[in-house]
């Protein structure tokens, strides 16, 4: 526990840094004490809420997830309805307006999650638990957690007879973990009803110093899936062993050629055309806190990759992550084999300047490089046995590109500021390491987007254990509050 | 089917150049006849000994393949009894012995299995099942083949009238799967009941090309479990991607250092020591069938590695083989994020000159020059957080040396003229490539061993929907015979 405490020591001299900045927003601080009086109720809904299995792939669970989250709208008077496409998950779409209102505030959110293997969690992730003030299930953070948090401020606005400044909309997504296939065209199909001043969205997680974040852009992504072959079934190491190819030594090899030490990408061309970022950006990141160390305590890292530049500076460049690795068997079921193929999970971050397709081509041609023979679908014995190397390689084209608003647009400046006046100093980033689909918003609906994430960092988002921080849900919803009755 | 067709045109090109020889041994030609007349009774008895689950580990199913196997013998005239350490599988030791007979021959076969996940069988791995021409279960081949084998020889010589030549031990090991931990015990306390003037180890295949095949030794066998490590928790890999480490990588890095595209081992000091072939031994290696370019076509391969070299000279050297790997989830469960740990299964084949610890060692060390600061337990956080990379290195001590048997010894060409009577042309290795603890009978019991395999080699041993060709169950019977009869 050691390392916790320092950690803890470590972000506190942080936080009390910028402790000079006054919280004084009328709406939140009106939010605020609602909510206090009000926590169990909230819990009780949002609770409800997470107990409903929410992946996009499991169709008639995640229609009753947009169900829910329309009433949970129409109950604080928002007009709703679904907006769908066959087979793809409904957005549930709301409005609040006002009349004579000089703007249109669209509040985006997502209420699927990633997959998930329920045999790693600690409790089961569709029965959300409360514990060491923390809430345990699938979306409580990501991204469950912000809808939960403006119906919240909605209800705290209503209760203390505090208006709407604004037209205000309400777009929640139901496939953003399974790559927001059909979004565009559900925004191509419903623009004018979907258009805003800015749309703010409401995903990833605040700052790890636990200050609030804005964000004004994300990273793109694009997915690859490897898989290189060695016999056509599994032999005997013994028997075949210095003779037959090893597709788990064949696949290390290929993953090692990609990346040096340091974590610079080796792919020819990978980081070409790269958008530079403005001043005001620039600035913002030399302004940042800086975690680094304490964040390397909190996470167990003996280092760091990218030669020294610190985690918000390299969130501005794309990246290679293998995110999943597996041949044959391994640990206690492992057992004497020469596997007979060996499989590898890619994601890609991009940033602005480099589309999905280019990134994966490029991945493509440095395993072509490598010797291999690439095919996109599993290759037959012919093909197998007149190559040397041969990789099935599926690049889907679900991914998309990154997306970026300027820090120096009038509105960029004003959501600044009203955050600032709700939640204290404000930690300003260009991007978010993560993905969401913003430029979909900016193309098809011409609206620029900006990111005001609520949940903690160390919330095991898309992993097992997903968790969110009881403290980032109240935070959540005076945010919302003060945005609600001030932008 | 294509390469199938041409496989089987290009093994039978090879079986037919050594037709010429003629099988002719009186003890192998009426246990074909008794063994045809009486074949549903011997798969019977055969499927009833395959359906008791064997794993080394699962002592109470263990010790019920022990009685069976004890009943088989006793059924057969011989006196048994159980060889126990406590904790561990008992040997299953019978004998059968002949006044005046002039040697004692050993025959060792072993009854557990290796590890399994049934999730992978097409048929519930013992629940067996005969289909085309074949038997479907755990250790129909490895290696409770023999032990069927040698039942229906002992009944066919009875049937026959014929006398055995020879007093004749059984020794029926439960774990040899499992590393054989306890056998040294077993030989070391029952040195006297277990001598014998030669061990005929009746384990692995038949040569590829289906020939009957006598081999002189066995590979030794370490094993290595390497873990690597990254944060203590799956990270999002937006969020943290170009930052923190990504353990599968620093794993494909590691493992890729060892070995060059070739597959020979790039570690330093890895093939020191190597005790050379006798003249004999490299004569056998060389008349051995050329049967790489079939198998490469039966098995889909596009290539080999070993510079050219043939599998059977290959088997001579030491290997390292990556027996399984994994990272976090990859295909349909893959979700992003920078796995947490990585981890590597190794497997070391071993040959004369280099001991299970010398390899380990190496290994060891080559971890450490590449930057790793190597335990043998899961390290905490302060080691993780001090040191750039960490290990885990389980090195076992349950691995063991290789063994060779002279060819010039005369019980060693007794046993090949025996066999090329019963069996026709023999293929003579000086080793196998698998590992059978053969250094003990050497050492502890002071006996020559020669290995009499009779399962066929696709049997996916080892690994899912391990099976055996019923031909080479009948052919494995009349070879026991012959030797039974005449050695």
């Amino acid at each position: 526990m050691k390392s916790a405490a320092r950690t803890a020591a470590g972000l506190a001299v942080i936080f009390f840094a910028y402790a000079a900045f006054a919280q004084s927003n009328p709406a939140a601080l009106s939010a605020r004490k609602w909510r206090e009086a009000h926590e169990q109720a909230i819990l009780r809904e949002f609770l409800d809420l997470l107990a409903i299995p929410n992946l996009a792939s499991d169709l008639p669970n995640i229609r009753r997830n947009a169900k829910a989250v329309q009433r949970l709208l129409e109950k604080r008077g928002a007009a709703t309805r679904l907006l769908t496409v066959p087979g793809a998950p409904p957005v549930v779409f709301g409005e609040i307006l006002r009349p004579g209102a000089l703007r249109t505030i669209v509040f985006y959110a997502h209420y699927d999650g990633q997959p998930l293997d329920p045999k790693e969690w600690a409790t089961p992730p569709w029965q959300p638990v409360i514990r060491d003030g923390r809430i345990y299930a699938r979306s409580a953070s990501d991204d469950k957690a912000p809808i939960m948090a403006l119906a919240a401020a909605l209800d705290a606005l209503h209760a203390g007879n505090i208006p709407l400044r604004s037209n205000v909309k309400f777009v929640f997504e139901g496939e953003e973990e399974a790559g927001s296939t059909h979004l565009n065209q559900i925004l191509a199909a419903n623009k004018d009803l979907l258009r805003g001043d800015v749309w703010l969205i409401c995903d990833g997680p605040v700052h790890q110093s636990r200050l609030q974040q804005i964000v004004f852009g994300a990273r793109g992504i694009a997915t690859l899936d490897i898989t290189v072959y060695g016999a056509k079934r599994e032999l005997h190491s013994g028997h075949y062993g210095n003779w037959a190819p090893n597709p788990a030594m064949m696949l290390a090899r290929l993953l090692a050629s990609m990346k040096d030490d340091e974590g610079r990408v080796l792919i020819d061309h990978f980081y070409d055309g790269i958008e530079p970022l403005g001043e005001t950006e620039q600035r913002a990141i030399a302004e940042a806190p800086a975690i680094d160390s304490a964040l390397r305590r909190e996470l167990w890292l003996g280092r760091t990759e990218g030669e020294g530049k610190s985690l918000v500076e390299l969130l501005n460049y794309p990246s290679l992550n293998i995110r999943g690795m597996s041949s044959a068997r391994s640990g206690e079921k492992a057992s004497n084999v020469i596997p007979s193929t060996a499989s590898a999970s890619i994601d890609l971050r991009l940033v602005k300047g480099i589309s999905p397709a280019q990134a994966q081509s490029r991945v493509l041609e440095h395993i072509r490089k490598q010797g291999y023979f690439v095919v996109d679908r599993a290759p037959d014995a012919d093909i197998r046995m007149s190559r040397a190397k041969v990789a099935k390689v599926v690049a889907p084209e679900s991914g998309y590109p990154a997306e970026r608003t300027s820090m120096d647009l009038p509105i960029s400046r004003e959501v600044l500021r009203i955050a600032e006046s709700a939640r204290g100093p404000v930690v300003k980033l260009p991007t978010m390491g993560g993905s969401v689909p913003l430029y979909m918003i900016s193309q098809t609906l011409g609206c620029p987007t900006i990111t005001v994430p609520i949940a903690n960092h160390d919330n095991n988002q898309h992993s097992f254990d997903e968790n969110l921080r009881l403290q980032n849900l109240w935070d959540g919803e005076e945010l919302m509050a003060a945005l609600l009755a001030d932008l």
